[in-house]
């Protein structure tokens, strides 16, 4: 089909110089792999050239990998096309889910639908556009690889190269696990925040200055594009609908058990919750280690934050997790040191002997 | 009823000395006020009494004010004895539920319900008892007072004081408002949290790989003590399944537009949760600014952060959150700097002028 065999060598074709797409440029035309640039806004292409994410397409130039990277709506078109009109092509994509466009291929693709193998970078930026693009975008971040059951392993291994280029982690799924999992580690809770905080935006005057840390992390996630998790969602509805069908069991136990002050119904789905917690590996992928936090009172200057980190780096203690806290009325910060729990006890220590207020 | 108007000047007794009592009685301490201890279990006692928290009660001590800091389930019934047994004293506690207990004191306590005003300090710990108490744990944290109908001016006042000593922010409310402002901002969202955690505890072996910030934020609180939450949303019955209902509403709403595909539907939904993430009040107390990341790729050793924070302190921009994002599979944090908006180009110019990978 190709002479290249499992070498990623170029040219690699962008179709979509959007954020992620002209970020996956700058990663291979840094890597020295000649790229060519394709969108159906011209201005884009130009700005993305002019940041050196490589040349316009022209119709005779034959890609060794085509990258689709367009919104969600528009995957399994997009990659049709792209099939179709590079037939000594590898094609990949870099969308949120994976089944779906994966289907309308299959249906309306050439029979050579094992040319193509999805991919999904989880990165992204609340930001949008070629202009936002940058090469380090995908630097330490899962990208899941999701060959379906004809899929050429010459296009898997290639696609597992340009994750591994861009600085990602490859992560091997079927199309329909990676739909299940996103549902679940993603769109899900996307939507759930988005319920919670759809409460805050109907409360009474006043009752939000209540507000601590919580609900904050619950609902931070929802302030993300509502048209761009709206395409991904639809994209997603199987997995999305059975998921949401478990919980709305769950949701109705929850009103029962609260409504009926029945404290051990109630107990079992607060334990779910902890356990869940619990389930979700650890950094660097490892097993979860007990955490424990150490406060911090904070003037709210610049430079503190520096002060205080060069302080904490003197307890030889590695910080897991940061989180400065919020305080209504007040120029001060609380930060919020998160830490191995054994360790906790030897940074508060340091820090109050550097003249910090500090608690557990 | 007593003659010593609306200043504070002790004796302070506080009734169960575990993290938020002893906490209390160690900022009382420390602002060299009188503080006498008590709790059923005679050992705590002993250990607030070995940190310098105060003195075990005497049965002829009279205190100013009595703090009742017992879990939620047993306030009202506490509050009640310590109005009962201290005639000339004020009465305050530091549950996280308000109505209720009141209803209780109403019921059961004396005709002078006027000098109990309930009180809840926004502040805790993963960690409980004596020995995790720190007279800073309210540094900064708004501290609800409750005033009810029959308040007596004096009691309100005192309680606003002991706050205002604790270093906390006195924010004034009914016991109901603040019963509903809780179920929204804390109880519900807790809830929530639990039941998207739970979905995670039942996931297939590696889904969860693909776990990334967003999922964690929203399972985080569900991580918190499933006995205590269950009592304190067993105590705030009410609020919470009014909220519940009006989310179950919306929850039916949710699937079927996921179901049916109705993109105009889920837009209304996501459009309602971007509202409310702005709903919460900035920093400070303040209107929300708009805000942007810089992310920048951190080698995981100890030291490094304190070089970043001094690099990013060079900027002269002011660091309003952070994140560390977790890697799985390499010892790199991908840390999240979290500015004004238009500060972040400059922010992410002079993190890479001093050899930082940076990106927005």
């Amino acid at each position: 089909m190709t002479e290249t065999g499992g070498e990623l060598v170029g040219p690699v074709e962008i179709v979509g110089v959007g954020l992620l797409g002209t970020s996956v440029a700058l990663a291979c035309a840094r890597a020295g792999i000649e790229v060519l640039l394709s969108d159906s806004v011209a201005s884009h292409v130009r700005t993305a050239t002019g940041l050196g994410a490589g040349r316009r397409r022209a119709p005779e130039d034959a890609p060794q990998l085509v990258v689709v990277a367009v919104p969600p709506a528009h995957l399994g078109e997009v990659i049709t096309r792209a099939l179709a009109e590079n037939p000594a092509a590898f094609v990949t994509d870099v969308g949120s889910v994976k089944a779906s466009p994966l289907a309308y291929v299959r249906e309306h693709g050439p029979d050579d639908v094992g040319r193509y193998v999805g991919g999904h970078p989880m990165a992204g930026s609340e930001r949008s556009g070629p202009l936002a693009a940058t090469a380090t975008l995908f630097e330490g971040r899962p990208w899941a690889l999701t060959p379906h059951a004809d899929a050429d392993p010459t296009a898997a291994s290639l696609v597992g190269e340009l994750a591994s280029l861009c600085g990602a982690l490859p992560l091997v799924l079927t199309p329909e696990d990676h739909d299940q999992a996103v549902a679940r580690t993603s769109h899900v809770p996307h939507l759930m925040a988005a319920l919670v905080a759809g409460r805050l935006a109907v409360a009474p005057e006043g009752h939000l200055r209540l507000s601590g840390q919580g609900v904050r992390d619950v609902t931070r996630v929802a302030a993300g594009d509502p048209g761009l998790y709206g395409q991904i969602v639809a994209g997603n509805a199987r997995a999305v609908t059975d998921l949401l069908g478990q919980m709305r069991a769950q949701f109705d136990d929850m009103i029962e058990a609260v409504g009926n002050g029945d404290a051990a119904a109630l107990d079992v789905l607060l334990k779910e919750g902890q356990a869940g917690t619990r389930a979700i590996p650890g950094k660097h992928g490892g097993p979860q280690t007990a955490q424990a936090s150490v406060y911090v009172t904070v003037p709210d200057e610049p430079g503190n934050l520096a002060r205080l980190f060069a302080d904490a780096g003197e307890s030889g203690v590695n910080i897991e997790d940061v989180r400065i806290d919020h305080d209504p009325g007040r120029p001060v910060g609380l930060m919020e040191l998160i830490v191995a729990s054994d360790a906790a006890e030897q940074m508060k220590t340091v820090l109050e002997s550097r003249g910090w207020l500090a608690h557990r």
